[in-house]
């Protein structure tokens, strides 16, 4: 692995946002991870740092069982890559996602993601994962 | 930039496979970046390195002016991340999609991905690019 100190460090803001922001759906702990200025492309989600508050408020909301399972995760420079199984409930198929994060001076400036539903009985007997 | 020749290397592979394998859906390239014993997670498609050629063919076939248009990419050993908007005619929305590949001994072994359809009027006027 030829990761340098500082994608080390890239890809541990990255997987603590997961563990304190995205899996317990936090939206206290997102100033600790997340730019003031931040920059959504999630297409479904209103743009900017508090609507992510807010959507986090939501989901928790409605699914407070909720996991995030990350699968597979990456670095290079300051772009992260998460590949994550979401079940709503314990029984949900759920989705794949995968999300592309930038990070800067410490906190996460940029996101894409896409997610797909997982499926059962389709062509590929293996898993998306 | 922190990446290794061998890193580089990787990147090329996999971006070599979009300019002459995917974008052309070119099943005759196949064999010159896919491993034979290629392993296939997406979940539409049967496994294996001759189902992805007969894949390719039934997509050029059906959609002869395709598209795949990568915005960004990234590599973090073995793993390569590729995100990239396919349309299938040119006033085509589309599908964002995301691809995880992992190369081995200078081929493509292992893919991942999750893709979704690009839409208009949504809650995030920023482009999911």
């Amino acid at each position: 692995m030829s990761r340098t100190a500082e994608e080390q460090a890239n890809l541990d803001i990255v997987l603590g946002m997961f563990a304190e922001v995205l899996n317990p759906m936090d939206s206290a702990a997102v100033d600790r991870f997340i730019a003031p200025d931040y920059i959504q492309h999630n297409q479904s989600v209103e743009p900017g740092r508090d609507k992510l508050k807010a959507f986090l408020d939501m989901i928790r909301e409605q699914t407070p069982n909720a996991v995030h399972d990350v699968k597979r995760a990456f670095v290079d420079g300051d772009h992260v890559t998460v590949h994550y199984h979401v079940r709503r409930w314990p029984d949900d198929l759920g989705w794949a996602v995968i999300d592309i994060f930038r990070v800067e001076n410490g906190l996460v400036a940029e996101h894409w993601d896409v997610m797909q539903d997982v499926i059962e009985g389709g062509p590929n007997p293996l898993s998306p994962f």
